[in-house]
Formats: structure tokens, C-alpha cells, sequence
């Protein structure tokens, strides 16, 4: 008896989005257990992710493609990184715990990896080695406090690097969106207009793949294992015009990290989230608007021809899940007096 | 008799430093008349100093190389810089405002002016013309919003552009290092050392050009006025061993920008505050350490062999030239909704 009221109680305590396709975003992502959240650690992660230093030339910082002064990332680095021989869109950092695997093409399977794999990557951070980026790091005394502080550990290391950049990139959430309070409950938040764009986002499918607490496909946790990970195909419909008119299948996606077949035109699932911030779209960022971009996906995804008017509902739905940038303050750069550590 | 009570309460109302080649850094630099300083366009100037669409690609703000987060400027920048045809050090922002002339070779006369530089210039920001810029951001509705909040106009243009970056710029100050507590009278906070160091900084000359509130020469105001500029030449004495290894005259200063025989190797004084943390040093960027510098200095400005204890006791001297950097909140930066502006 008693423990059929506690089932009850606790039924009524989980709140029905729980076992829905649509959730609100959670104040925290999953945090995993080898990294465990720390102001220490989040302090040193955000100190390292301003951090020009953490370059092979000692120009560029994580923040200096994704500016976290800016909703979206800097809109034009997808075309800087072209000439770098990188042919995607910057993808925002918002929301960024909550996805399932790093990078469009699926290749790293958690934050942490991907910091580091950011760092040596000669076409991003272009450290030559982990030992050059140590090397520097331990020149400058504020960093070995930060690190000890930390990691209780005075001595610097890349693993130690990485986990203190993602624990930083793990507060870097937007909650409170029109369509979070919505389906927390307050049915006021979304208009009629965006109400039927959501009934048409449903309906014709894009929730088979947008779905979850960030429309990005199950988020690491119980529906799936950190590293798991979660892609989908796109183009689904081949040989469209807008296929050729944007180049969508010049890059195979994640065919290039695994060598499969089946994995060609396969792509991570990118977040809705803020969308309407995050112009252009697409892996390629070839779309610069977003009815452009609702109408394309709705053609090479489902061969289906959206209204006029069910695209600008769409939109509408698109434009509430923009949610609250948290207000950050610049970290202070640890020097080391009266020398140029990048050398 | 009232006057002359007058002018005893003036007399003592003057700080004794203000008659002094030593002073301390004022609360804020100079205004210029035709840009005074408001709320609304120091936000509008911040929001501009961290958009990296104020770059031709889209790719880089002012603080993408004039790091905020740093005490410095980025390190590397002057290595990269060197890529794009630029040979110089990457001077530091911190008290921008109390200088007499912009560019190491003192080619602009203004915060203003250079702002507008920089953006035109295809070494840095790169953008292709001034409309391309205006069209840019006109097409934001959060800057056309902001620049009428700044300049009661909702028309974006080039010069409200560089007023209200000139005055975010001229909000970057750092005051109360342990010298300007010296000079407003608590003698204790310069150590026997330090002392000693500033009657060697005295004596030996250095105080002939680095003198004024910024440690670089007359500020704009009484005894300058703005955009008359203060430079000096570098090296004083030619042909030293330092001269040939550190390749100084390979560059010839402001005379690239007069073609005047006179101005050959003369360059804007640099400021010492926060010296220490300002490493590499000299306008090229060409030496690493602190100790080194003020050896190189005292040879070839004046022909002087400093000894190993003389050059410790300037660089503890210099060191209590480090002032409290302000805390910084990232500004949010409007976005124009599902559109990409940077094409």
C-alpha cells in the first residue's frame, strides 16, 4: 500500500514534458563524473578560454571564433576558417553540454575531447604539441596557482586544460526561452502563429530529429551513453536543386571520420536553439535566412513543398526558443612579469 | 586682497605633483569637446569594440587582437601581425586615453581618428569602404536603436562609429598602482629598492621622455593640444651591438609617414604603465624580458652601461607602475533576427 502511494507521489512528481519528445532546457547539462563542476575549475576554464596564449602563434583565444559577446558565434569566421581549409559553420557554443557528441561530423565524444583536439588542431589553436602548450602555461605563476587551486595539482597538464574548458563551456546556457516557459506550463507564451508552426514542426517531422532538452537529439544521460552520440542524414532526399545550388553533399560529413559508407552525408544534429541568432545555416553556412533555410530543410529532408504560411509559423515556433544569455564577466589573464612567454 | 586670498586657495587647492614631471593617473583622460563622454555611448562603443562584424570577413573585433581579458595585449599578436605586413608591437589599450598621438609612428591624431584607421586599414579590420560598414550595421536593429540612444540619430555612421569606440576606449583605465599612491603622499609604498630604481630612472635621463601622468610624455591638455602628438627618437645613439642584433632601425618610424630626413627613427614614447606586463617590448617587439630592456635602453639612448644591481632596482621601480585593471562585463550584441549580415 505504501508503496503504491509512493508511486503515485512520485508520478505526479515528475512533470509530464519528462516523457516527451519536447522538453525545457535543464539548468545544468549532464555533468560527467570524471569532471565534476567546481568555481575553481569553471574560473580557470573561463580564464583559459580568453586566453590568446593557448594558440601556437599566441593570436587567437577559443573566444575568438566564439565570441561570447555575441548570441550567435562571430558570423563571418566561417568564411575566415575557409581559407583555412575548414568548410563548416561555426557552430554557437550556447547550450553546448547538452550535445551528445562534438564537432558536425561527430568525431570527438565529449567536450572535453574536443578542447583538446581543438588545441592541436593545425587549422584552429595550431599548438605544435602538448608539452609546447604545458611548457607555456607553467611559465606563468598565476596559472600554476589556478591550476593547484583547481585540480590540487600545481602541475599544468593538457588533460587538466581540457577539463577546466569544459567545465567552463558547461555554464554556458540559455534557459528561460518563450517556448521553456511554455512547456513548463504557461500556455500564454507562444502565439497562435507560433503555436501552429509548432504543429507543423511536429507533423511533418523535424521533431524526429530536433528533439530533447536542446532540439538536438537525446542529450548524454539515460537515453544514451556520453560518446554515444547522435547523427542523422542530410541531405535524406538527394539530387534536389537546392542540393546543387549550396553544395550541400561537396563535403560527406561523417563518412570522413569513419571511412563507412553508410556514414556518408551524415551529420551531428545541430541545436535550434537561438536560431534566429545564428545565421548563416547549414554545415556549410550557405543559407543566410531563416525562412530560406526552413523551406530548404522541409524540400531535401521530406520532398516536401512547405506553404508560404507554414514556413513563417515555423518561424514563429523558431523565434521562442530563443532564451536568456547569461551575463559574464572578463576573466583577469595571469601574466608572467616582465617576459613574453609565446615564443 | 580677495583676489590675491583667491589665488593663495588655488595655490593650495594644486596638488604639488602638478608642477612635477611625476604624477599620478587622473580618474579619466582628457574629453574632447566634440566627443564628451555619455552612459549610452560608452555601451554603444563596447558593443562595437567586441563585434567581429566590424571586420571585412566578419572575423575579428578590436579585442580580438586588444585582448580586454588581458593585462597585455595578446602576446602572439605582434607574430601574427608580422604575417600581414605589420612590423610592430601590438600597444597595450590600458590608458589609451591619456595619450598625445596614435600609432607608433604618430600618424594619427586621435582615439577617433585611429578608430576609423583601424577599420579602413586592409592590415587589420579591412572593411573595403565606409558604406560597407554602415550598411552593415544599419541592417541590426539593436545598433540602429543604440546609435540614436548615443548620438540622437538612428543614422549609423563612420564618425559616430569612431566617437563611441574613441569613448569606451578613453573607460580603460587603470589607477592606483603603488606609484600613484607614492606620489598622492604614502612614501611607504615604494620599497628601498623601488626608490632607489626612481632616482636611476631620474638621474640617468629616462624621466626627459617618459614623464607625465601615462609615462609617456605631455597628455593632451594644457600643455598639449590634442593631435599635436610627442615623439622622440629611438635609438638616440646609433650603430650599438643592440641596434644591429635587435634590428631597431629596420623600420624608420614617423618618417614613413613625413618623409621628413628629421623624423627618421623617431617614434611615439610608449607609456610604462603596467610595464610589466606588457612584454615583448620596443616597437618591434623584439625583446622578451623586462631586465633586458632597460639594459638595452640605458645603452642606446644614452650611452650608458647600467650595472646589474642600477637595472634591478629600475625594474623594481617599474613594477610599482601596475594598476588595478576595472572588471569588465562582456556587452551582448544585437543580432539581426535569421539574417547573416556579413556576405
Amino acid at each position: 500500500m505504501r508503496s503504491l502511494l509512493y508511486a503515485i507521489l512520485l508520478c505526479l512528481s515528475i512533470p509530464a514534458y519528462a516523457f516527451e519528445y519536447l522538453q525545457p532546457l535543464p539548468d545544468t547539462p549532464i555533468i560527467p563524473d570524471s569532471n565534476p563542476q567546481t568555481p575553481q575549475k569553471i574560473a580557470l576554464g573561463k580564464q583559459l578560454f580568453f586566453d590568446t596564449r593557448l594558440s601556437g602563434d599566441g593570436s587567437t583565444s577559443c573566444n575568438s571564433c566564439h565570441n561570447l559577446a555575441a548570441s550567435a558565434d562571430s558570423e563571418g569566421i566561417t568564411k575566415a576558417m575557409k581559407a583555412r581549409g575548414i568548410k563548416r559553420d561555426a557552430p554557437s557554443l550556447w547550450n553546448i553540454g547538452h550535445m551528445s557528441t562534438y564537432y558536425w561530423e561527430a568525431r570527438s565524444p565529449s567536450l572535453e575531447a574536443q578542447a583538446k583536439d581543438h588545441l592541436l588542431d593545425p587549422r584552429i589553436m595550431n599548438m605544435s604539441s602538448e608539452s609546447q602548450l604545458v611548457q607555456r602555461l607553467s611559465a606563468i605563476p598565476g596559472y600554476r596557482a589556478a591550476f593547484k587551486a583547481a585540480f590540487m595539482d600545481e602541475k599544468v597538464s593538457m588533460q587538466n586544460i581540457s577539463k577546466a574548458i569544459a567545465a567552463f563551456e558547461r555554464t554556458l546556457n540559455t534557459p528561460d526561452s518563450l517556448f521553456d516557459q511554455y512547456i513548463k506550463g504557461d500556455k500564454s507564451k507562444l502565439s497562435k502563429a507560433a503555436k501552429r508552426g509548432l504543429s507543423v514542426f511536429k507533423n511533418k517531422g523535424c521533431l524526429a530529429c530536433h528533439f530533447g532538452v536542446n532540439f538536438a537529439g537525446p542529450a548524454p544521460g539515460p537515453a544514451l551513453k556520453m560518446g554515444d552520440g547522435f547523427y542523422e542524414m542530410f541531405p535524406t532526399y538527394r539530387g534536389t536543386y537546392y542540393e546543387d545550388k549550396y553544395r550541400f553533399v561537396d563535403d560527406l560529413g561523417r563518412y570522413h571520420v569513419t571511412l563507412d559508407e553508410e556514414h556518408k552525408v551524415m551529420w551531428r544534429v545541430p541545436s535550434l536553439r537561438n536560431i534566429m541568432d545564428t545565421a548563416p545555416y547549414f554545415h556549410n553556412g550557405a543559407v543566410n535566412d531563416i525562412y530560406k533555410a526552413v523551406k530548404i530543410m522541409s524540400k531535401v529532408q521530406f520532398n516536401y513543398d512547405m506553404s508560404e504560411s507554414e514556413i513563417k509559423d515555423v518561424v514563429e515556433f523558431l523565434k521562442t526558443l530563443t532564451g536568456k544569455y547569461p551575463e559574464i564577466t572578463l576573466p583577469r589573464l595571469p601574466e608572467a612579469a616582465g617576459v613574453n612567454v609565446v615564443n
